[in-house]
């Protein structure tokens, strides 16, 4: 059941960093996007894949993790992300990009909730550091970054408080609690 | 498999009009991108829903299908979709959706296929008409209107030609071609 795979599919920030993710299951998760809906049909997305140390260290090091965790600067080593998918939108093909990354984000992460792995879209992102260290021409806008790994935390849904409060926390057992809004507060009519 | 389902999730614009949607259909579909990620937890999205024959149609009338079928007015009576899931973004919640949308219409559009429904993402919307007919307050900017139905049209992938032509296109026989770029366009390194 997707609904079940959508429950799974949680923005997980901790992993078992020594779980390796190869190229091709990068490749498989990109197709998942490669096949979804692209707005007038453009397909502006590109992307970069990154499986190894190296390039996952030069990633790691230009990305903002969990903003509302003042105490927390992100996962420490061993418990990294294994891989990354960049993704870009392509300037030649089309100026608006629309929420083109979002669908495809979403495909890829409920990709890699089904075979085990989990990962979080981040788009805070330092992108001119980032172009430089891995050379992106500048036709290409840095959209999101995709850490993907074997997920390592547990992370729970809870509705949110009458005082509106939709910043995620971290309980006594490290546990990641995310409030939700409700389905009355949301659907209008 | 999730592979099958976004092969199996199409954007479909012909439907079997007779075949009705109920609101608490609506309502799971929305509870899927209300489970779904959103950027800095903000949950800015709000959802109107619409399966009555009235609103509807006063959705249909502000919409514009399948830019580049320039014979095609769109669907006829009897093709028409059989509800409707209008996405919003509340500026009182924040002022930058990013793909909030992506992710949330990419999770309804899975679910809608999952139970035998299709859809299209539209964004090519009469945007002040809209509000004015279905009384939008300004603080909500209409995003996107997701058409669902129970799908009536044959849809085909190929791979886009030498030309670098994404036109979807109709085939004599009526059926509905589109054209995607291949991985080894879209994955940079």
């Amino acid at each position: 059941m997707l609904r079940d795979l959508i429950l799974k599919n949680r923005s997980y920030r901790r992993f078992n960093q020594a779980e390796a993710i190869d190229r091709k299951t990068l490749i498989d998760l990109v197709d998942l996007a490669r096949l979804s809906a692209s707005g007038g049909n453009m397909q502006p997305l590109k992307f970069i894949l990154s499986c190894e140390t190296q390039t996952n260290e030069q990633i790691f090091a230009h990305l903002a993790w969990a903003a509302y965790l003042k105490d927390w600067d992100g996962p420490s080593e061993g418990e990294k992300p294994s891989a990354y998918i960049i993704i870009l939108g392509d300037r030649e093909i089309s100026q608006s990009i629309n929420c083109d990354h979002g669908i495809a984000a979403q495909s890829i992460l409920l990709g890699a909730t089904e075979i085990g792995l989990g990962g979080c879209m981040i788009a805070s992102i330092k992108r001119d550091a980032l172009r430089q260290v891995l050379n992106i021409p500048p036709r290409y806008d840095i959209l999101l970054a995709l850490a993907l790994g074997k997920p390592a935390e547990t992370v729970i849904l809870e509705t949110v408080r009458c005082d509106g409060d939709i910043q995620y926390w971290r309980d006594e057992l490290d546990r990641h609690h995310v409030p939700k809004r409700t389905l009355e507060e949301i659907v209008l009519s």
